[in-house]
């Protein structure tokens, strides 16, 4: 497989994935700062512009949701996804949650030119940003994690996506400037 | 099942679907323009304060994609999920590109007061609403969208979540004011 990914982004979650699923992949920097995912040669893998990007025998997958869950079931002697139909939903209830409300409330941080060609709306959007990431951390912390690991019992691929939205949490914090590692099998990633 | 919807939200993808396989479900009411989402009645179901929530008998599910999921598992008979792994996460793809991005351009039109308190960059906000979604109408239409369903011969659950989507351009051109019905088995939704 071919992963293409840049470190501070939604991929951070599908390359902890592969990690732990002990995955054969080609790593691929996309360098957001220059622009790579808008070069032709990576439109052609992935039109919409973004990251992460999964070029699988099959063909080419996107979103990570959709990612995690493939990497899961192909690899589905690590049980990282329930069996029962409805606990099966409910991981994908939360990183749903997670992509279409956690991600994109922090997305206004940096990204608020998506929205709004206005720059002053832009930075007001920006300033909203701690506010809507504490909720959505309460609402994960008092609604839907149940612990040790989101689902329980189970590592699930909800983990390594929360890993990604904790990361995210300290980045709007006035902590630090610059974004925690994990050690996986030696690899920083 | 117990259905919580409101008519003109992300809840009548998950209506169409339910119609498309029977199911036997109680429907309810949620009048978005009377803060019904917010009453602690409901908030106990779905704290996120958002339709559409599924009650089924193992417990509570919400976020479309997950629901769309959960119901074309249950009425499995009804293959409006691929089989194979690959073709499985197309589907989570495209759903999740339609919940992370497409859904989310549109709440900008109405919603905007998510991401900021400032009335003024919500309006601004609201006049980049009608590119961006025909930007994302464009994406789907040229790089996702096989025919003559979304995932080609087979209909899936992309295809009520797409209706949605349709519904949602029509209703951010200036074409008209209110929303069109789709006639299912003599119930107009």
């Amino acid at each position: 497989m071919d992963f293409y990914y840049s470190p501070k982004s939604a991929a951070y979650a599908v390359h902890i994935l592969l990690e732990e699923v002990n995955a054969t992949y080609n790593l691929h920097l996309i360098d957001l700062k220059n622009s790579n995912q808008t070069e032709k040669s990576y439109l052609r893998i992935n039109p919409k512009a973004r990251v992460p990007s999964l070029v699988t025998k099959d063909g080419v997958l996107t979103e990570t949701p959709a990612i995690l869950t493939y990497i899961a079931q192909l690899y589905s002697c690590k049980q990282f996804l329930p069996k029962t139909v409805f606990d099966f939903s409910k991981v994908q209830e939360f990183n749903s949650y997670l992509a279409s409300t956690v991600h994109v409330a922090h997305a206004h941080k940096h990204r608020g030119h998506r929205w709004t060609d206005d720059e002053k709306s832009q930075s007001l959007m920006s300033k909203k940003v701690k506010e809507n990431m504490s909720d959505c951390a309460e609402m994960i912390e008092n609604h839907f994690f149940i612990g040790p690991w989101v689902m329980g019992e189970q590592y699930t691929i909800c983990d390594p996506y929360l890993a990604l939205v904790y990361r995210c949490l300290l980045y709007t914090s006035d902590a630090a400037d610059d974004t925690p590692c994990v050690d996986l099998g030696g690899r920083r990633i």
